[in-house]
């Protein structure tokens, strides 16, 4: 293990761009959490789709009625995170959230294989109540499908070994990066 | 797959108790979501060491100086999260925490493994910039044990089958159990 901490960002973006190319890899499945609308913090899995470690951003899929939204909206921050087991390797992100929907996702909506695009625009809204299990509707809607742009702020990463190591890297100091005690 | 939602929540206690007793299990890894004290939501990993299913309690361990700690004494709610691929389950928490450190963690802490103890006393504290990767020590301080008793409120379950089933269950409710559009 590195006593560099620019090497463990870069194998801290390694493994986020292998999640994001392919479900076989750990990072594939992060959990995003937000500050919800009634004040408890919300966390549930999401599908990593992008990564661009230049420009350090992450892009989700979402439905553009999910809860999610409406909390990103009244607070547009995200905390991301992924252990990766095999990597030993646990990922803690924060990232301004920016939603873009119709026009401005249209490239992206393009690109989603047709049976994942049923995702989309359940009929009711996603988190209704129905009074049985299956009693909603799964139309293919582009106008309910919102890319969330997660513009990557801040990076905790924690490498579990021998001995733990732990660092921390700010966009705000072009990611030059602090050990932390673990 | 059950359309009776209280056999749903029963097969989510299920996973949770085994988490607990295995590190075999999913859910012996959870991701905990607080409100962080400068407003931005923050969530890690963190490990199941005991599930009550019939008091509907979950606790975690972790050192009194860690900065879930300082958050959960802001803001006593956390949201608890795993995805039990297995099951193809992700169990959706909300829950009132209590701290219980020195007398109230004493208990607790005699069954805790003799390596494990090493944990709890990090010298600096957790999150404390330090200027090489390993500049810490690992002192067994039963001091700074404190256990996470989280006291669940709502649970939140989504089965992703050949058609998903999404439940809400709360206590206020008696976990009467609500199905919602997924």
């Amino acid at each position: 293990m590195t006593d560099d901490p620019a090497r463990l960002l870069a194998a801290a973006w390694a493994r986020l761009a292998a999640g994001a190319a392919s479900s076989a890899n750990a990072a594939r499945l992060l959990t995003l959490a937000t500050v919800g609308t009634t004040g408890w913090p919300e966390v549930r899995t999401v599908v990593l789709r992008r990564a661009d470690p230049t420009a350090g951003t992450l892009d989700i899929h979402t439905d553009l009625a999910s809860a999610k939204v409406k909390e990103l909206a009244a607070l547009p921050r995200a905390a991301l995170h992924v252990w990766d087991a095999e990597a030993s390797l646990q990922i803690r992100l924060h990232a301004e959230v920016a939603v873009l929907s119709g026009p401005d996702a249209a490239a992206d909506w393009a690109r989603v294989p047709g049976p994942s695009r049923l995702g989309y625009g359940v009929r009711p809204p996603p988190g209704t109540p129905i009074p049985a299990p299956l009693a909603y509707d799964r139309p293919a809607d582009p106008a309910a499908f919102a890319v969330l742009r997660c513009r990557v702020v801040e990076v905790d990463l924690l490498h579990l070994g021998e001995r733990h190591r732990r660092a921390r890297f700010r966009r705000a100091d072009d990611w030059r990066g602090d050990w932390l005690a673990p």
